[in-house]
């Protein structure tokens, strides 16, 4: 099968070099980061910016699809005892929806045996965290997290609005331990994930954004949902859900896990649906439970849960303009609906909390009931269910479970902020996790655009995690273009986020791409840009030449117009005759020409 | 020479139609709109929709780029008896910067007599509605504000947050011409530009978008940029700027007037610059009034004037990350420092105001200190020129002068509302036009979406008119493509702003597109959004066949996980079985089922 090895993105971004910070607490760990160099004109130094991309942006590291990335966290993990290995849930044909000969995706070479809790403990970073120990996932998150600061004293000045979160000058690993305890915060990490590099979501931190791959029943091979998954942490994804529904489904998510250097996401429901052979009234706790084992087996790093959706919500849809558009809310609702019952994932919910705490699978509660139009956002539907979310986090938090919550959906601007405070206020600040929103729903082909308007808005306001929208949406699957134009449109979104929030390093990377532009670094603003190859080819289309990359100017004005040119003449001016005696001189100036309103 | 009559795009857009609207003050004014029709089993009327493109959608109409377009507002301007043609300042060599043989651009092949007001009258829209005047053009632009609405009884229900903007359920002309005396609205009209539609720039209004094209000393050609301004008002573009600065300015220019079905601004100092062989310093006041004319004669509708740029502002700029990005900031900028002396746009303010009384050219107040990166957005710089421009619409208001105010720029979201506030407060509720703002600097090639992000944030402040930014911001200069995507962009953010304001009729097409989405009329939803073109293109990457186009599911979920199909069944089952019959059932049931919660 031409797809058993498949070739993924690799090398370096331009400029750009992968660096470690080590541990201080835990010397082992090495927490990556990417460093920017600048022309040596700049006389700065690098820019220290954020690194989601995995070994894969590294030259020296070896890559090889077929075995996988190390197993960073492995150690780790062993060392706390209170885990062991196990044959694990043997892989049967359902799984893979049947798919068989060359119709199925040949299974991952290597098989490293599950590892799960012993003695029924809560191996999750919560239980850690609420018994005072920072785990090494802690420490490299804070480190992570500081962007190569090194103390608090090298904060910038702080600017902004927060709307009560409270991030601090400097993360400590202390700092991270709390927020985890406290429910505020998760490092999505099952134990069998140990490749991925740790990670938060979480008020008080960086802003951060998902993309979705997966193939669908229609279209998409496993070569390609890889490369999906390299290609969106490339450009800066934070996690991945693999929201496969067709076949080989097990298959494919083994070899995206064991090649992903983010968390990985996943909605099992969409799995045990297929063993159900696509009846949702034949779905069974059974089944369900099944399913969230062989993924916790696999190392899926969250689950998203439609647990939310209540019998006696599904009449407050019926005369929306949409319906239920979540593919998960609507399996629920029909199965409540034929049952005529509570759903099994609300009334056992404290099982699959079970499962989730062996593993440390942290639970995205799902928002079934989201709303699909501007015309049903904030609807009685939608409010109902996400106070359901916030009866089942308690739940969560009282089995040691980690928890997100999610969040719309189409909402127009005035709506978004009351999706925020009432999300804070049932769900006890879980970090929320939204889609979107889309503030309106006239242009399909560019909802990366008209959500990414309300992602950015509902960042500043406190959403821990945005899931990105590609061009796509409500049109087709999103091919690795897509995929691309998605993942930066939310960088986008999350870092105008922590701007406005006051994160105290999110502007290093602004002025310094401004300075650049200031001073006719071309170089330096592609290389600082989020996605230099756009960058440089469109200045390219209008001015190929090397020799323009120097210039002082650029097409839009040419030398004449150009405002940058004429500000360094302004400068050098102002330089020349001493600044304070200028300013004297022009204040006296302003009274001797005087000016139309004073001789009126 | 090859470009002598260019061809430009033409035709309706999918499934839409070209109606016209009368008036009942005026019955001989007849108002465009675009209808667009439904599938006949959605059982609805044709969705109306505001319609900036002139004839060129019309397949009736007769286009001839080198006769240009019908001068509707002919009449009308002649009949108010104030105004009177006269030879015109003739053309020399200078205006197309001493262009030759086959590098001058021809002549547009007809010259209209310009007409001017007599014996000093001020002939502006808003000297007429201080007069108590509705005159054709208020009663065209509150049919074309309405769009198709008959009476205030058709108003939808109003949700939305307008922070201090009051729009009326319905518009009156009455409306209109008190919105145009108060100052809090423009019609920019000059009468020499009567080929133009008449469309109404205020925060009461609904939101408009400009696009910018314009040829440079680089690079483009006449025949470009006359279908750069047919192309963006294809899409939506409710007025264009010409920016060129290079060779045959005037030439390009009478040939984008003449067939343009909307307002044309222009930065008159670009031309003036050229006059002068590009030294700021040799720029006077004669040249610039000679340009005011000569652009006045041709019908430019606005100009932009950086009369706020004055000596005592500039060391402000001296120490900010990007100095001054406004071209005509900059070079006014350099002309005080050189002269030092206060520029002669602020001295002699009140003769520019009599030039534009007597043709009616609107002002658009330049921000010539705008903010050029985040770390100089509201700075002393940018707020101190914001109040000179307060200053100067009370002058320009004593003479009957229709305004509007430039501002920002690069803002970080938290600081955008304060602009708002702040432009509101100091220029008198004179109406706001912002150039994005870009919400962060990192993101070159994509700046249509970090400045999508704070123009509608800006709009739903109460912004009347957002300035387009292109993917090639800062990089280049835009090609056709470019130009569609900042306008659709744009249409996104003014929409989702128009919407957030809660004005009555904004959310008829979301509602529509969402309930074509939600029963599978995949036609409808194409026709319905912003780009058809996009729309179809990209569902027909996954699912070409025609036959999918009636699929009651799509690529993304494939039929299975559909949750809109799902859904109907759900909207079935409840109408079977009584809705409210089933609720009481639902209740009931949540009681039986005994949830988690209830057994701890």
């Amino acid at each position: 099968m031409k797809d058993l090895t498949p070739t993924v993105t690799t090398g370096p971004l331009p400029a750009s070099r992968r660096v470690w910070h080590a541990g201080q607490r835990h010397p082992e760990i090495r927490v990556p980061m990417r460093e920017i160099d600048l022309h040596p004109t700049a006389g700065e130094p690098p820019v220290t910016v954020y690194d989601s991309s995995g070994p894969y942006t590294d030259p020296e590291a070896e890559i090889a699809i077929d075995r996988g990335l190390p197993r960073l966290r492995a150690g780790w993990i062993a060392a706390r005892g209170d885990t062991q290995t196990y044959a694990g849930r043997a892989i049967n044909p359902a799984d893979n929806g049947f798919a068989e000969g060359t119709r199925l995706v040949p299974e991952f070479p290597l098989r490293h045996a599950p590892r799960r809790a012993t003695q029924g403990r809560a191996v999750t970073q919560m239980a850690y965290a609420r018994a005072g120990i920072v785990t090494p996932e802690m420490e490299f998150v804070a480190i992570r997290e500081n962007l190569g600061r090194k103390a608090q004293a090298e904060a910038l000045a702080r600017d902004g609005e927060s709307f009560g979160a409270a991030i601090p000058d400097f993360i400590t690993p202390e700092f991270v331990r709390d927020e985890i305890a406290q429910g505020r915060a998760i490092i999505p990490a099952n134990i069998n994930h140990p490749e991925a590099e740790p990670m938060a979501i979480g008020r008080n931190f960086l802003v951060k954004i998902n993309a979705n791959i997966g193939n669908s029943a229609v279209t998409s091979s496993m070569a390609e949902e890889v490369e999906k998954m390299v290609w969106a942490t490339r450009w800066g994804a934070d996690t991945v859900m693999d929201l496969s529904t067709g076949r080989n489904i097990h298959n494919i998510r083994d070899w995206i896990i064991r090649n992903s250097p983010v968390p990985i996401g996943t909605v099992p429901l969409y799995q045990a649906l297929e063993k159900v052979g696509g009846i949702a009234e034949d779905l069974t706790r059974e089944v369900f439970r099944d399913t969230l084992i062989e993924q916790a087996e696999q190392g899926v790093d969250y689950f998203t849960i439609h647990a939310g959706v209540r019998l006696h919500m599904i009449p407050m849809t019926v005369n929306r303009v949409t319906g239920i558009v979540s593919r998960g809310g609507s399996i629920m609702a029909k199965w409540c609906l034929h049952h005529h019952r509570e759903s099994f994932l609300y009334e056992h919910f404290d099982e699959i909390c079970e499962i989730a705490r062996a593993y440390d699978v942290s639970f995205s509660l799902g928002d079934g009931l989201r709303p699909g139009s501007i015309a049903d956002a904030n609807d009685a539907a939608q409010f109902a269910e996400l106070e359901t979310l916030g009866e089942l986090t308690q739940i969560a938090w009282a089995k040691d479970c980690q928890v997100m919550i999610e969040g719309p959906g189409h909402v127009p601007m005035h709506k978004i902020k009351a999706n925020m405070d009432k999300q804070l206020q049932v769900c006890g600040e879980a970090p929320f996790y939204t889609l979107g929103p889309l503030t309106t729903d006239i242009a399909p082909g560019y909802d990366h655009i008209t959500s990414g308007i309300g992602a950015a808005m509902i960042g500043w306001f406190g959403t821990a995690m945005l899931c990105y929208v590609t061009p796509k949406e409500h049109l087709g699957l999103p091919d690795r273009d897509d995929v691309k134009v998605g993942v930066i449109t939310y960088k986008i979104a999350a870092h105008a986020a922590d701007l406005a929030k006051g994160h105290p390093a999110a502007q290093i990377r602004d002025d310094a791409l401004s300075r650049a532009r200031f001073e006719f670094r071309w170089e330096d603003q592609f290389n600082l840009s989020l996605d230099p190859e756009t960058a440089r080819s469109m200045h390219d289309e209008t001015l190929p030449k090397e020799a323009h990359k120097v210039a002082h100017f650029c097409s839009m004005c040419g030398p004449k117009f150009c405002s940058m040119r004429i500000s360094h003449d302004i400068r050098a001016e102002a330089q020349k005759d001493g600044m304070a005696r200028m300013a004297e001189k022009f204040r006296e100036g302003g009274r001797l020409y005087l000016p139309v309103e004073d001789k009126a």
